[in-house]
């Protein structure tokens, strides 16, 4: 195996046409609006099993687009995917990204209240001015607490992206946001992380700048 | 699909041990002293391709404790990666960790010398005094010096986790770290991730700590 001397332009470049090539080989087609965010998360993961299992509500891709616009806060559930979105593109957007997960009045309270840290977090993003997209890649407690807001008619989520990785509640928690009228992108099963859910926020902030 | 009512420390272990029976139920075997970090792997993931392709070099695991008590540093290729490491655990351990990708001043000397920032970042890991563990999650460049200042008799880094996830490159940089005599961790293939390199960190991190 020899290394071929691309630049990290070039790379990504190929690298998508790649995906397409075996998406192709094995008979997936993708619908054309979708693609984009399916085949960045297929790139961030290396898994194609990301074609088969990501969900997405009807329309949910305007939708995003209208929030952005709408300069959304995206509320992630671990500083990693805070981490993983690209600060050039939010900014460009005239939107933001923060983490409650890390503060010291979350743990504190989370402690007092034996609830989790995610749980609390998401209290603190319903009190934010303006719309809020949930990206979740970590915590089923998330979109638990979400629901049970949801359910009990105290807030209505803008935008939920549901990719916890794991093998407990993960499953049943997606399945709570996925019977919901909320708009959604969704991984069912027990795949997803703190990475896919920033790799999905990417492919959607490099959507809205193309579309500029 | 009902949700447990289980708090984070119980899903965790839980966790574990349905990782633990499926790999039975597969008849996967794996080595007794790499367990907790294959399994961490395949916790992050959701994936059990991990249990098939993490490769280690004879001794790693021991290499690696010695690192820590020797207070390596850990350099990251990404922020996310560095975000993912148990900040807690590396204190404990009285280790340290960095990433330069996103200093001005890589990122002005890579456009410069027309080298990626992952390159750069190598080298100024190398001027560290003491001890480095590399933890590389995304960028093949970034083995690819290592190796190229390795056959120069230049630097002989202390430790590799190589675990970049990608279609262009990955496998043959991966292919570089493992031909060599450099202590690593490397996962065959394409996949791997940040999640991942931080996963093996933390993974280390927590035997330590038992260890200790």
């Amino acid at each position: 195996m020899n290394i071929e001397n691309w630049n990290p332009a070039e790379i990504e470049t190929r690298s998508f046409e790649i995906i397409t090539e075996e998406l192709n080989e094995q008979g997936i087609v993708l619908p054309e609006d979708l693609a984009p965010i399916i085949k960045r998360c297929i790139h961030t993961t290396a898994d194609f099993d990301y074609a088969k299992t990501l969900t997405f509500s009807e329309g949910s891709i305007e939708r995003f687009m209208k929030l952005l616009q709408d300069h959304a806060t995206i509320v992630t559930d671990t500083n990693m995917s805070l981490s993983g979105i690209n600060r050039r593109a939010l900014t460009a957007a005239g939107c933001s990204a923060v983490c409650y997960m890390a503060d010291e009045g979350v743990a504190a309270e989370a402690k007092e209240r034996n609830v989790t840290r995610a749980s609390v977090s998401m209290e603190r993003a319903m009190n934010l001015s303006g719309p809020v997209i949930f990206a979740i890649g970590n915590a089923p407690t998330a979109l638990i607490t979400l629901r049970e807001y949801y359910d009990k008619g105290l807030y209505e989520p803008a935008f939920v992206i549901g990719v916890p990785v794991g093998f407990v509640n993960v499953e049943a928690a997606k399945e709570l946001i996925l019977n919901t009228g909320i708009p959604h992108i969704i991984n069912r099963g027990r795949k997803g992380g703190s990475n896919v859910a920033a790799a999905i926020c990417n492919a959607l902030l490099y959507l809205n700048e193309r579309n500029a």
